[in-house]
């Protein structure tokens, strides 16, 4: 064996001799740039390296630049969904090669560890959301992706970028956490608590499972107004705090299946404990920063479930197979779109939602 | 058709000539008697009354002695567990006729409603748990059972009646609540908070599941030796505080797949939430006072759920069967025996439980 | 207590004086008639007589025809599915009374009894499919129904009469025997073996849970033009023999996640044991006068399941929210429309399917 | 990166400097030899060279040496269970290194293609059962595990393994394709067909979740003996043809809740077709050589299941916390040992059983 032989499936590459690239780097609390970069470099075996071509930002990002998170440290590059192309491949990658379109998962899945042999790919010892947290992200011109063969997907042919970069993490984490979780049936009745982006792709995945209701909880009428179009048979604006009270007349008292928490306040999960019926779940999305008061003292004969969850991403494959069959179409969550070198708008735009309307916003390369 | 013929069919009896009997007669607050009170009637077609041979004091008959149940008022016969004789039946009754021996379920169900259709009989429109609550209840000599036909079960030939007893409520509400809810599986690991009567009760119907470990977690030394001898495989008394670092120790850090909360207060709640393993079950079993504080903070990524559940008695068939095939001896909770009149006695003792070291009570007619 | 008092709870009833009505009666293989009956009356306590207002003929009633279920001997008024106004109920019956409207199931439940208790209707100790089989049925202008309770459904207002005669039993059974024991789930790929309305009824519900491909196969074109119009996403007419190859053609030699059987003969049950990828079910609907080659040498190591099934009608509270929700459309297997006095013409209509191309025909009062 | 940086990775190995061994080796049907054979290398980088100490003998081995299995070709070493000890590792390998013990599964998996991601690793795209069948298996000295991270397991310390070479195919598949795919509940009724080896893991692994009844049925007294010794509450010698007639007294004519088929025959199958009640499973262990008659014409209405399954392994995490919890003993199932060098022997002894009364051989380096 030469020393060429082994260097070739250890690095097999298309000839891109990029050394720098522009990425939107974490500068600490209220701070990033788009900035020149070294690019990634293959650092195990099962490592890709893909160019990315389009990208999105998430709630997340604006959690960690207020410096939300600890664990993401100034210098880090931000992102953690995308599609690309795959630039180079480690030794022992052998479900991809250079030149195939993938789709990035928010997961980064080992497929060998306790927890990914059970599915729960969000918790893999060397692994789960670590991309734009832990390690580089997706917000740049080139990322690593550890544990490629486990942590990408092929693209089809003829799909449509825009909408596989909403397969990255909106939607499989509405799905899993709201829908999955939430044990939503044919013939049910689903409240969502927030119409934002994260609770509209809820609200489309919902509808896989033909509930006979699904009603619509927010502050914000321009986002209601969404949820009706997306397919909210009912829609609450609970600005004047009887939310609970316009749930329980429509439900003829009796409160509904599937409560799904997608906004991460106490208040929100404190309305899901009071609209939910007997034998209910209450399905958590969102990202909580305090504790919620649990009223025990209420509930603990009510037979019900609270279920927390950080996206697997284990509904991949299945999503793209919907998808692939036109039952869904995310594209709908699209609002904004943007190049690279216009990120800082595009950071921006998504984060003025409420004067610009933005739901998700796509940056190209 | 003679008004004869229908009396017959309406009231099908014994000929048991007795119109006043014995019963434990709740006074408010703090108050109880021993006392004559009028033997009940038929009063629905689908009504039974049952000649009480065995019953036994339930945790929830001293809250309501405290006054905290409002929905149980002055005046009424406390009890919801009983082994009996059937002494006359409605109508409607189907199931059963006079002379027939039967297990006494804690919760009634009427078969048809929306819940009792899906099992959840606790939640029975008409029934649920409704004996020595809201209607007189079984520590008489007498009671009326609603819906009988779907509330009592024929005992097996040859069953012991004590062991019977312990179908009634604790079995079921242990099983139900804590093992099916909490989803406990071969080879898991499992902590129960709360070494009393029904935590014992979830620790002996765990094991129909084979898990690899039961952290039994109490403040009492002696309820924690009964627990090693009930099959417990590790004990914890937490009185120093320290019960969270002991189970984290014990489960090299991981913490347990179930958490079984059987106390009802705050503290026991919470150290279920600081035990859980990322994708566990917290299965509360404790009928709380007041709310708790959910750590939605730690938890919103951890995969968890936390169920809450009154006891369905869906499984006392099952647990019928288990009893009948020797699986199990629930005849090890019980400490004491009374006879009927000397049940101020079974209250004591029963009361005063860390002294006397009380499980289950057993009052003989 | 006056017999007057009694006999009044004993048969509540409308002030109908009927004791004659016309209902159409089996006289044995290929002879029936529309004639004179006596009026049905109440029998038990918790039996209901129905008023019938529209009524439809099954498959199985054709089979009865031909002699084929000796369970159903001559002089047999026939049908199991229907909707109607109460007309009087038994002493016991408390769920409904004189006037109400009511959906009748082709099940009938004690709701009491072990499987009953399990929702495994269609297997009661003293019901199941007895109406139109073992007891006289719904093509007659009154009916009697035992278990009146557990075995009509009341209609909701405004509710579509022609759409409810569809959830006596052809939806039910489509949806249960073939979607949920088939796991129909999002992103699947289904076959449906036999077009005909059972394997229509499996077409319209499976949609509920938005499989990505719903492949359907019959020998007849009118058949298969219609489950395209229904939302079959892929049609194979097998009269060439070559199913299974297109079949595998489809599914890039993987074969279907689901196999739903929905003929009743060997050769299409063979054909799903072909078509069956490995972790795949095949879900029976069909109803078999033979037994089939079952290839254990090829299917025993495939992870495959095979499910039977009388339909329970346990769905049928799912499917009447649905309905209601207006997410299926069952009145389009409806294809002709006939008064009670032209029965015996429905029924040729109905027998002669291949040219009348009759589904489902309503008979109305 | 110098070659032998490159080279070490690709081979880490212990300092073996064989290069040949002894295997059993099969030569066409009726033959077979334990000879000098090359030492296996690592051919991928997700390899692992095992160094076997101890191994044992399938009934499926029987049936090569038959000739029944055209997929495994003369020339292959024989054998898919074992224990031994790492000798050498590919590059990509993480899990293990040189040294350490490790558990054989008889089931290779990638933990990548869509089957692995469902833990179905039997339908492994490049796995699933290879050892000793399409590739060299264990009954050699050394043999090369494909996708060693996924395929071996780490053994616990102190661990017996005798015991362990239990859990490469017996336990699991006991388990798996009877006990889980069966779906035995505490409280049921179990009739396990077949008091071999493998209807004795089903056996042992069926009381993991407490049935009330185990009906054991064999046509040899011995196998029956020791079935009743391990657990089976009643056994039923089915050599008179009487076994579905004995059955259905033991039930009181209502059959079982779950057959096991652990034979695989006609017979046996059609057997568990006799037996199984309304709602019943039919879990296929048995390897079956030609089709059974499937009973539709009888079986179609009674809500039962059929499952069969190549055994998956993903129970052996669970099935390793179960041994080191104690809660089984599967040395039960060994009844003879010998040493590499006398193999010969062991088949012998293993063949003919019903003379030798074998059930496990062990088989130690």
């Amino acid at each position: 064996m030469t020393a060429t032989a082994v260097v070739e499936p250890a690095h097999r590459a298309l000839a891109t001799k990029h050394t720098t690239m522009k990425a939107l780097v974490y500068h600490g609390p209220g701070k990033k740039a788009w900035e020149d970069h070294p690019k990634p470099q293959i650092a195990a075996p099962t490592d890709a390296i893909v160019k990315v071509t389009r990208t999105t930002i998430c709630g997340t990002d604006l959690h960690i630049l207020k410096g939300d998170l600890p664990s993401c440290v100034p210098g880090r590059i931000l992102g953690h969904e995308g599609v690309g192309v795959i630039d180079s491949v480690g030794a022992a990658v052998t479900a991809f090669k250079p030149g195939d379109r993938v789709l990035i998962s928010c997961v980064s899945a080992c497929g060998k560890c306790e927890y990914c042999r059970k599915g729960m790919f969000s918790h893999c010892t060397t692994g789960g959301w670590i991309l734009g947290n832990t390690i580089d992200g997706t917000q740049a011109e080139f990322v690593r992706i550890p544990h490629a063969d486990t942590s990408l997907y092929p693209i089809p042919e003829r799909a449509d970028e825009e909408a596989l970069v909403m397969l990255s993490d909106i939607l499989p984490t509405g799905f899993e956490c709201g829908v999955l979780n939430g044990k939503v049936q044919p013939g049910a009745t689903v409240a969502i608590v927030g119409s934002g982006p994260i609770g509209l792709a809820a609200l489309l995945t919902a509808q896989f499972y033909s509930p006979a209701e699904i009603i619509m909880i927010d502050l914000d009428d321009n986002r209601l107004d969404v949820a009706k179009r997306f397919g909210a048979t009912a829609i609450v604006n609970s600005t004047d705090g009887k939310a609970f009270e316009a749930v329980m007349k429509m439900t003829g008292d009796r409160g509904v299946d599937t409560a799904i928490e997608a906004v991460g306040v106490p208040a929100t999960f404190q309305l899901c404990e009071q609209i939910i019926a007997p034998g209910g779940v209450i399905a958590n999305i969102g990202v909580h920063g305090v504790g919620v008061e649990l009223h025990l003292e209420k509930l603990w004969d009510r037979n019900i479930s609270i279920t927390t969850r950080l996206v697997d991403t284990a509904s991949t494959p299945m999503l793209l197979k919907i998808l692939g069959a036109h039952k869904i179409d995310p594209k709908r969550l699209i609002t904004h779109r943007f190049k690279f070198h216009q990120i800082l708008d595009a950071y921006e735009t998504f984060g003025d939602a409420a004067k610009t309307k933005a739901l998700k916003v796509i940056i190209e390369a």
